[in-house]
């Protein structure tokens, strides 16, 4: 009979979402929106759904915690050495990859319709009438086809892209050309129109994107970053983006964030920046999940996407 | 045994694909980039092909004239009542798709995800983390769903989209979810979310965006035009903008191109502009489709996309 906390910014919308389901065997269930009210609830919770950050603040003090359902993909709160580890982690997937899709390709064509600078022709009244490119026919290479790569993947095929993928070991995707691993990261990237980062913070992702990987991509290429900001050694593209060997970035993660006001990302040329919101974390989507996983738990089931705690995803 | 004339600025370009494919049984092959030097080369061809602007300007002295290729979707220099239509016209059709989807896509994305918003929060050194919008679970509506029309249906559909298409009677595509025709205009529109033209000019279509189109949209509607101009009643626009009726606008195409200087559109709110190049014609794409439509008529076959001179398309 499961006891479920739900601990989360947004504890309100969850709750009317997830009463709303009727959840089977539900002996209790309770909310809290931030870790002293949730210690005022008790101890006696089995299941706790919502924020890594605010859950990691609780996880001392919950003795027959089973499993946790994450709101997020990025669960680097709960992987520290020193926290526990005698539950089941399970993260937020297939609720991004669409939402990251839209991000990444929406990001892609204003770059190819060179939004901006039409923009800036109609400002001054002048009929810019130059050609624009085009997705079609070029080349996109995924640091990382899990779920969100696999949507990534799909979203080049429909607009007559190639897609290469870069992965520790998986070649799951279908709508993947091409695969590369471990030391082929360099031939991966070679001759790459666009470059996506959708990796975790790992110890084997840790800027993994540097100087030696955008010598590898031709003047003309884009990279974004939608996954975690580690991955980048941002120093080697800030120098890549001054000396006009990148063409452009879009980074919506950093090393540190909020980025820091002295970062020089803000005034380094041809980055575009925006702020960990390119898939927003819709309660709807979430509790959905959560629900789902909910049914296989109460049934005696593993829940869905398990996090590796030795993988860190 | 064809007598072919490529007319066209890009004539160079297209004689170099044109010769690489070997055409069986080809007679002649002439290029001219203007009319007066088509005329030059003698008036015994069976084959134009070229943009309908030059064209029209050699009709009435190739007697022998049997078939039109346009490199152009509009064909509208083609269809003035004064000229000939004693010779099979086709137009350029599977060409353009995925280049207006592209367009169409990277406009909606971008308002979605308030790119240009973004950008300003960057340039003040702002960490902006508000929310942005998806198009996941909106519904497009298509005015006209030929082969560009489809490619959008697809597309929507893609990105978790509801689609629906009004047209004169055709219901071809099935990414169409539901279908409008002849009086049912209003209703089509009523609260679509995205509104997107790519009706051809002809008589039927001539202002059949106008107020009362508008006045059937949500307040955050965005209106989307890359067909023809002609189908926009242009000052209803600028109302429905100006008043906040509309959220937005993205025009490609207008009744008069240029744009004329003293254009109200130049200073209109929420108006982004381009200057008819949502889909640039590559000679590489339109060279391929004369190149199969040709091989069918060297073998006494109909070419593909015949356009009908009483609908104009």
């Amino acid at each position: 009979m499961p006891r479920v906390l739900i601990l989360s910014k947004s504890a309100g919308e969850y709750q009317t979402l997830v009463e709303a389901a009727s959840l089977p065997r539900l002996e209790k269930l309770a909310v809290a929106t931030d870790p002293s009210a949730a210690h005022a609830l008790g101890d006696d919770f089995d299941v706790v759904f919502g924020e890594p950050s605010l859950i990691r603040k609780v996880l001392g003090h919950l003795p027959h915690l089973r499993w946790v359902q994450a709101t997020w993909a990025g669960v680097e709160p709960l992987l520290a050495p020193s926290l526990r580890r005698d539950y089941l982690l399970t993260n937020a997937r297939g609720v991004f990859g669409g939402l990251m899709s839209e991000y990444v390709f929406g990001y892609l064509l204003q770059h190819e319709r060179r939004m901006f600078e039409r923009f800036h022709a109609q400002q001054e009244g002048r009929w810019d009438a130059s050609l624009t490119g085009t997705l079609r026919g070029k080349t996109l290479g995924l640091l990382g086809v899990g779920s969100i790569g696999s949507v990534l993947a799909a979203t080049a095929l429909h607009f007559g892209m190639g897609v290469r993928g870069y992965t520790r070991a998986s070649e799951s995707c279908p709508d993947v050309g091409a695969w590369y691993h471990g030391s082929r990261l360099l031939d991966f990237a070679r001759s790459l129109d666009f470059l996506v980062s959708v990796l975790p913070n790992t110890k084997e992702t840790r800027h993994l994107v540097d100087a030696s990987l955008f010598a590898q991509l031709p003047a003309w290429a884009v990279f974004v970053n939608v996954g975690r900001g580690s991955v980048v050694d941002e120093p080697a593209l800030v120098e890549a983006l001054e000396t006009g060997n990148l063409a452009a970035a879009v980074l919506d993660v950093f090393e540190q964030e909020p980025l820091p006001p002295a970062h020089p990302f803000w005034s380094t040329p041809n980055l575009l920046m925006t702020f960990h919101t390119s898939a927003p974390s819709f309660p709807a989507d979430l509790a959905q999940l959560f629900i789902e996983n909910y049914r296989r738990y109460a049934k005696g089931l593993s829940p869905l996407h398990v996090v590796d705690f030795k993988k860190g995803y």
